[in-house]
């Protein structure tokens, strides 16, 4: 499979050399990246978000958010540090759990920008998030691959390099994104390097940091410092990083830690608690709404502890599961809902919005999966969701990207 | 094929008279129909509708659109009566070219419902038109059918009985729809009654009428009157029928004679511009959309000048073209800006409003066609759309119905 889309770095990358008329070759000049340029920009909306909650449906949340986070508090689990500098913020730590007076986490996080750059190696690849722009990334943590004779199996750091050189390829996938696989052959300790290496060597558009651990945060700042320079990675966001909320209410030690390397070096943080309704959440649309809303005050408000101005996402990683079997679903209108929901909750917080992208249950590319996939990533843009991750597409609820999706 | 779905009416439509316990039995039971309520209600919308439009935009098209009706005007061909009666509304006749001065079919629509009851022969099963509710119908007109063997012919009689029975079954369809498919083994000049007695014969949802010739949509009325009686029918709409404009700017003579016989008899129109964007109509949105306009205002207005207060729908079949072939496109952007903007427009002249549907262009029921037919529905679902042809999904641009997918 690798070889078939073997690609060197020249014929990926080149700046147009040839193929510079019309016609059948210039196509195909265009479709292999012998173009000047492959890559299309990020999407400015111009239509109106769809919108599913009125201004009372708006504000009991925002106040049912707020009760929660002050009588339930969440947790920062083994990380003294958290907790002491919630406790000079304001908060009433009791244990590992913070209880947040009302309106705390909204005051603090008035430093965060509504808007910002996010930089590539090439600058006519930067992307802005937040606003009207709508920026598309990969899939993000897949175990396994489908590969294109259809055969699943465990994910290797030659697929990760493909699927790295297929996002860098693709028009209008804006970002080479970050663990567009997990490449299994590498052990884990420095697995990290490698993949943070693929992104630097095989795309030159924005891409992800490693959020496994504190100190392979640390490694993705050296070595984006490598490339950018140490001066301009410390004032410009260079990389966006995954903090998923161990939903409900409590932020683990190994996400806490990666949040304050990035927030430190002012790089972006998307806070998002990863909800399968009814699992790790209430089952209706409001509760898990109210508990999203809840979760992503306390965990973008501590990247405002660490670095005010440090830019940070709203995120949602919405889905439902089956009431019978317990299996995520994808592409019911519940988590619609939901996104749509925190979409707006986002606008009102100031904050840039990630959800969606191509989300289906099926474990093959089939009707199913494109079915899902289409409500999904409609209601994806209607949202007016600012970053989307596994924007081209996924298997079996994320557990394996297909190549030919991708 | 036909054999392996035959039903006897009892078993199709038969009241609960066993699998009444819980488990198995009882699902099995409900999905072969021999539930007590084999169908659901129609959906009564509690989302908002998604607009693309603002009030200077409309104003801009509504505008516009006086202005075509004005200077260019709008054929009715082949009815001296049309022009006769168009000229005593006080519109310019010239040719078969009628021109409308500024607000005249806006005036005319004054006496047409915003909302309406159309009946089934199971008044459990009536169904609401305009407003909130949404009702779903099945394909309408296809030539031929793709069988569960996936061999592709042309329809039949026996096919057309089946679909009848199948939008019977569903719980999710609200009408056994009109022509849902086009049944060849059965003579041109006879073809609508064996049509029309299926809908009578295999389902107590409601049902849409022939329009086909004049003659037709009397028989249609005749028959209705057999099974409603002559008084309920000259007072109540127990049939929705599909006037298509000959887009650009014309209504024929098919179709002005079928609008005057359903009209006359207080039965629903549905006028709906069919059109290829670019073919039809200029390749733009908003150029669509006041074509759209003009036309269904003539011929709405028409319904009213022939029986003020007789129920009449604004519709729309918009869909593009591919500019390099030609071939009808479906499932992309464009036509569903067009149906978002017709919904608000519809909405504007108080008229219940048709669009959408599960519409693709493959010629297998594949992922194409799921990922097409779900861009569709989702549209469809979010303008607000309050009748839904084709709801049941198609194939090949409407040429087949799948077995499967209806």
């Amino acid at each position: 499979m690798s070889d078939k889309i073997e690609l060197t770095e020249a014929e990926a990358g080149g700046r147009r050399t040839r193929g510079e008329g019309r016609g059948a070759a210039a196509r195909r000049a265009s479709r292999t990246g012998g173009g000047a340029g492959p890559s299309l920009p990020f999407i400015t909306r111009k239509i109106k978000e769809y919108e599913v909650l009125d201004e009372e449906g708006l504000q009991l949340i925002e106040n049912n958010a707020d009760l929660i986070l002050e009588e339930i508090g969440i947790e920062f689990r083994e990380d003294p540090e958290a907790l002491e500098l919630w406790r000079k913020a304001g908060a009433d730590v009791r244990g590992e759990r913070v209880h947040f007076p009302k309106g705390l986490c909204r005051e603090i996080l008035k430093t965060a920008p509504s808007s910002f750059t996010w930089h590539a190696r090439n600058p006519e690849r930067n992307v802005t998030i937040g606003g009207k722009a709508t920026v598309f990334a990969p899939v993000y943590g897949p175990p396994f691959v489908r590969d294109l004779e259809g055969v699943r199996r465990y994910a290797t750091i030659e697929d990760f390099r493909n699927f790295v050189k297929l996002a860098y390829l693709a028009p209008s996938v804006h970002s080479s994104g970050g663990t567009v696989c997990e490449p299994v052959d590498v052990p884990v300790n420095k697995r990290h390097l490698d993949m943070i290496y693929s992104h630097i060597k095989y795309s030159d558009k924005p891409f992800m940091g490693s959020v496994t651990a504190p100190e392979r945060a640390e490694d993705t700042i050296a070595m984006a410092k490598l490339v950018f320079g140490d001066n301009f990675v410390e004032n410009n966001c260079v990389t966006l990083n995954l903090i998923n909320a161990n939903s409900p209410m409590v932020f683990d030690e190994t996400m806490v830690g990666a949040l304050k390397v990035y927030a430190r070096h002012n790089q972006a943080c998307v806070i998002s608690p990863f909800i399968l309704s009814g699992a790790m959440s209430p089952v209706t649309v409001a509760g898990t709404l109210t508990q999203i809303l809840a979760e992503v005050l306390a965990g973008a408000a501590f990247t405002q502890l660490i670095r005010p101005g440090a830019p940070v996402l709203f995120g949602t990683f919405a889905a439902s599961i089956s009431m019978q079997s317990g299996a995520p679903t994808f592409g019911s209108p519940e988590p619609s809902l939901v996104s749509y929901g925190a979409a707006q909750l986002a606008r009102r917080l100031g904050l840039p919005f990630r959800t969606g992208g191509s989300l289906c249950g099926s474990k093959v590319p089939d009707a199913q999966a494109a079915h899902e996939s289409a409500n999904t990533i409609n209601m994806t843009l209607l949202a007016g969701t600012n970053f989307v991750l596994h924007a081209a597409g996924w298997l079996e609820g994320g557990s394996s990207p297909p190549m030919k999706s991708s």
